[in-house]
């Protein structure tokens, strides 16, 4: 069963809101098994909407619009429909009550207006609303389905979640699903991984595997289709094991997996604490570990120092050091997560020193130049970098790629 | 000049991720005066993808698609794109050279399979990519404008802004403006701040009042449609000084200013320095100053005191207060601040300590409790405050919260 989800309103053309009804169904049509092939939006215009309907009735069998389905002139999704399939409306005295109802709940009298929300096209299966006043409609004609639904997300989501999935399951029994899982890569740029799997990526048609660049990494997707969750699943462990013998090294996570969860899990399995002594990530790379409930249990602390001062007196960096080397050196880095790890007395500490730009770059120190040195059980271990884009770029490259490298250094032990 | 615009990919179609790029070009499209009439999205199927291109230039004069131009097999945008408007693809030297360039300033060496993103189809406007490897693309074909930007929001944004806006006014002039301002607000509700201005935002036309809600606060957005952008601008003058009036002492910052900016800038006038002590916040309010552009000059450094020790060893402290009160308390966020004032020797110091959950709470402190102390030459002050969400939605509103008390305390002298 094909599927286009058709979005109605002109905020959404005037780029106004972000789109979120449609993420929402297409990911619960694809879990239930339906192939959503197109998506288009259209503003509150009849010649366009009439347009956009009648070619979608051209290429999909189910259609389900969003929005237009309120009180006020601009709302006419569902005329538009209704005329395009060749319907009267009429009025709807079950959905007048359900509005009259809502609005006295509220303590309120019903305006005049509500009135269009109960006109219902003829021979239409009527959905009930249960957060606001706006029926929603299934229409069937001629083996084709038009489904038009509110636009205000909370509604969307509940009517499509209370009626339509119940619908869409008696009319069509389950389609079997089409199920994805995501591994997260680190460190390892789009073509190179292609280059890796590109014959399992050719071969392969269930699952599917795809490659997608996220900020902080390369995705990779498998998909599968299959009767159920189960034999899906075990389609996507067996190519998922074929990647991993090639390119295991690199995937940190799968699906809700964060790179800062994964150290968190590991800190926390390791019976590790930690400390960072940060410079040009200015605090960030402790944020994201502390984004993770329980992350108390194993960050004792960090300290971001921006003045060389903070770096002598309260990171115990020598003036001798910063003097010779300058702030931005491995020298640096290296006695930045020596003095963290004596002074807040972790498992694992880390430095973190570089240009974030776009000011502070000399000739030898360009912006993006980042050294982070890591020490623990292991000894001491430093690395140099040179990150491109925005100082925010820079920052989050700079965080990011610490937090692997605490993950790989912990792996060790 | 009817717009539409085509998001490609399949990880759209399976509801993964928010189409974002959308919601940019629209805006920055409207802005310009273009109408953008029709959004679709389309996967990465040559059949589909060929149909909806070729529909698109049925009903509008100027397509804009983004995604499909990285160096996989999947990536077919350009090639369909020229197929439909009927010209081949030959290699383009100065895109392979860039392509070159960009690997080798990662000082990796330049996979084959990028080579695919120097192919241009003949004829065409190449479009340089100052983010990422691969060119965008402008084809005029019969009257039609086509053009193809990559899909990750950075590279599509930079792309948008640096070269086809510029080709757009340069080849069809100005189209009129419809100009839009934000004031941003931060500590009043959405009703609230609506019923202050409400009046104003029946009876107002041109240019329109609208309200939404935005991370960290709530967005007032006065839109203007007229002939150029001074006179836009003119009449939403008039209206933001109606606006500030009334509400003047909750709005932060207008259009691309934010709550950090707005600090730094304080704190560099007024010749200030500072550093945090962060608790529940993890780093994160530092992080968000050391995003700003010069931010060195003004932030010395802070602590994160994740641990009773480290609030009593490095931050200062005093074990009896963290019996006594316990480490979410009023007494300890002061003692956080003013520690952090005499040890890091900064005109202003910030102490920040809170319970962001899940666990730690208990019968008399819930989950949400945060205490914020601030330091300077005004004295000592604390405040107390009772967040809800998730804990990354407690660190943010705390870190916000925080800013904006920096903010008044640096109006003040």
């Amino acid at each position: 069963m094909d599927v286009e989800i058709i979005n109605t309103g002109t905020e959404l053309l005037l780029g106004e809101i972000v789109n979120t009804n449609f993420v929402y169904l297409a990911s619960k049509l694809n879990q239930l098994g339906f192939n959503v092939l197109y998506q288009s939006t259209v503003g509150d215009n009849r010649l366009r909407m009439t347009e956009v309907i009648t070619h979608a009735l051209s290429r999909a069998d189910i259609i389900i619009t969003t929005g237009g389905l309120g009180p006020t002139m601009g709302d006419i999704t569902k005329e538009v429909t209704a005329q395009v399939v060749g319907r009267k409306l009429i009025l709807h005295y079950d959905s007048l009550n359900n509005i009259r109802c809502y609005f006295s709940s509220l303590h309120k009298e019903m305006p005049e207006n509500n009135i269009r929300q109960a006109m219902i096209p003829e021979g239409a299966i009527v959905l009930n609303n249960t957060c606001g006043t706006a029926p929603g409609v299934i229409l069937e004609d001629g083996g084709k389905i038009v489904i038009n639904l509110p636009g205000p997300p909370v509604e969307t989501q509940a009517m499509f979640d209370k009626s339509v999935i119940p619908y869409l399951i008696e009319r069509f029994g389950m389609q079997g699903v089409i199920h994805s899982r995501i591994l997260h890569t680190y460190n390892i740029g789009e073509s190179a991984l292609e280059e890796q799997i590109k014959d399992l990526v050719i071969n392969q048609s269930n699952p599917t595997i795809a490659l997608y660049a996220r900020q902080g990494g390369i995705n990779i997707r498998l998909t599968a289709k299959a009767e159920d969750i189960q034999s899906a699943n075990k389609l996507i462990d067996r190519t998922e094991k074929q990647i991993r013998n090639r390119v295991g090294h690199f995937i940190y996570g799968v699906d809700d997996e964060t790179l800062p969860g994964v150290v968190g899990q590991l800190l926390h399995t390791k019976k590790a604490t930690i400390s960072l002594a940060e410079s040009c990530t200015g605090g960030l790379t402790t944020s994201m570990l502390t984004d993770i409930p329980g992350s108390s249990a194993y960050v004792k602390g960090s300290i971001v120092s921006y003045s060389n001062d903070i770096k002598i007196n309260e990171v115990g960096v020598m003036p001798y050091t910063l003097e010779k080397y300058g702030a931005v050196s491995e020298q640096t880095a290296v006695e930045m997560a020596e003095g963290m790890k004596r002074r807040f007395e972790t498992s694992v500490a880390v430095g973190i020193t570089g240009i974030a730009g776009p000011g502070g770059a000399t000739d030898v120190k360009p912006v993006g130049l980042v050294y982070i040195a890591i020490t623990g059980y292991l000894g001491t271990k430093c690395h140099k970098y040179n990150f491109s884009g925005s100082r925010t770029d820079i920052k989050y490259r700079s965080a990011m790629t610490a937090l692997n490298l605490i993950r790989n250094y912990l792996l060790q032990f």
